[in-house]
């Protein structure tokens, strides 16, 4: 037996989640039962997603259930093991709980090869993230040579890997952040070709210059009034992935704005709601075409990583305030010395 | 020489078009140059999308000019030839002024048979509305047996044909209209499986009744509320071809309602717009099938045929008050004895 701590859901939030939304407690983790191993998180996964499983309203993924374990990626070592699939010492990625110490079926677990990339990659480009963007941009945007595409949460773990990947397929590509040095970082350390900071009074403005072709491809991650501004310098034929609605999230209800389908009509548009996990069958083919890319130096990633199981929660409410630039992810542990 | 009426486009309507919009006046119409022919108009199409082309945005066919006739479908007898495509009293479909007589070059008329159809039917289901049905609903909707197909504007020329040709394919139809008659007029005469009359007080309640296992494919003409309606009830992986934004064409800016972005993510939805000359390398295979089922008796058709060329205008302003049950047309002339 040992102690772990680990986070429940309390209450589903209305509106924006707080800190009533979690309730930590200590449990004591029984050794792994046959075909199981215990495990130890070292990296845990936060993402908006998230959010919305801790709603109980009809969405892509199953809500969490009150008084259960928050769940989400997490690479973790094997700590116990009676499977004979793993080994004490090995490196995973699974949907697992957020919990210091726990037990899972080796079935679901991916092993990892640590000297690929350091850890927390596995939770963002080379892993939901990375996967996230490069289908939902190449499958439903498909942007050609010399396109323009304009990528909202520019700066997030899905939208670094959006502009960069624009970029390998020869786009041009457009990032729409929330401050002056995300913008920065997206221009001057990723390639992308003009960002935009939403929060200026001249966003608008902004936009339609960074754009003067218009936008041929719109990745959208945040949805409301930025979306709005995208929207209206779509051009024929445009493509639109839509990959989140972060601003919708914490509404109770849906939001009011400009109808779009005059706009998609008028332009001939598709817009195409998407889940990562549509893609499952090609998982393989991502990864190793994203992993090509990282190696060659043509694709990178920032993580922002807090320290800290205690942490988490914080990390999490962190996403909808727009502090993070990249992935971000909350160190627990340290591998165990061997 | 001969003498013609004709319908220009006097100013360009700011919100709903009303008879300030036209002018009428009279012409003499020379005998044809080589490659030409004089055309008698029999039945002049009017649409829905011309309200469109009466406004000088950016949109996808390009704008009336102020000053010049207003064009459409037309139905017209050979009453002058000098093309040796076309001899004296031949029937043509064209792209024609809204003139009772006028000159036109031969190569971009279209030779019809009346032995196939009554003359109507060439400017509703065989042709345009037709393939503007045909196109969207299994190009964009690609309704799967036992799906539930909605159409908005289920009376129109579009819509009739949207909820047959759904009801082919082995789906159930349901119709948005907006009277009890032409709610009626789809189920009895039709065959839809259920139709909804948007004017009813209880129509939230009775669309959701019509549809209880949710709408897998939403074909949409008309937008505004009753769309928000139907987007309530959209399945996972809805497919939403978007028509006609008919609702929308007379606002002089986009409408505000609901953020359909978060319906569509969360089904994962696709929504696509589009313009019938999309598919133009395809009419023959769209004609040759609908032609098939006219004849089988699988595809009906009504129309609404207003008489006499003064009667244009009325008959186009009454697509936006919701007059009309199926095709609109006007009857400008008959045939000549031969």
């Amino acid at each position: 037996m040992v102690e772990a701590k680990r986070i429940l859901l309390k209450e589903r939030p209305v509106g924006f989640p707080n800190h009533e939304t979690f309730q930590f407690e200590t449990v004591l983790v029984p050794e792994p039962d046959e075909g199981q191993v215990r495990l130890k998180a070292l990296y845990i996964s936060v993402d908006p997603y998230m959010r919305g499983r801790m709603s109980d309203q009809k969405s892509y993924v199953a809500p969490y259930e009150v008084g259960q374990p928050i769940t989400g990626g997490v690479v973790a070592e094997v700590t116990a093991t009676n499977s004979d699939k793993f080994q004490l010492g090995d490196l995973v990625l699974g949907e697992l709980a957020w919990q210091t110490e726990q037990l899972a079926q080796d079935r679901y677990l991916q092993k990892l090869d640590p000297t690929l990339a350091p850890l927390p990659t596995f939770l963002g480009v080379l892993g939901m993230t990375g996967l996230t963007a490069y289908f939902g941009l190449l499958d439903i945007g498909d942007p050609k040579d010399g396109e323009t595409v304009v990528v909202s949460g520019g700066a997030g773990a899905v939208g670094t890997a959006v502009g960069q990947i624009a970029k390998i397929k020869g786009a041009r590509a457009v990032g729409i952040a929330g401050s002056e040095e995300k913008c920065r970082y997206l221009v001057e350390e990723l390639g992308f070709d003009s960002a935009v900071n939403y929060k200026s009074d001249t966003f608008r403005d902004q936009l339609k210059a960074a754009c003067p072709s218009g936008v041929d491809v719109y990745f959208d991650n945040v949805g409301g009034t930025v979306s709005d501004n995208v929207m209206s310098l779509i051009n024929d034929g445009a493509r639109i992935p839509l990959c989140g609605q972060i601003a919708l999230y914490n509404n109770t209800k849906l939001d009011m704005g400009p109808r779009i389908q005059t706009l998609i009509l008028i332009h001939r548009a598709l817009m195409k709601g998407f889940i990562v996990s549509d893609y499952r069958s090609r998982f393989g083919e991502g990864m190793k075409e994203l992993a090509t890319w990282v190696k060659e130096g043509k694709l990178t990633a920032r993580e922002t990583v807090v320290e800290g199981f205690d942490a988490v929660p914080d990390a999490f409410l962190g996403l909808f305030s727009g502090e993070n630039i990249g992935k971000s992810v909350v160190k627990v542990a340290d591998l165990s010395s061997r």
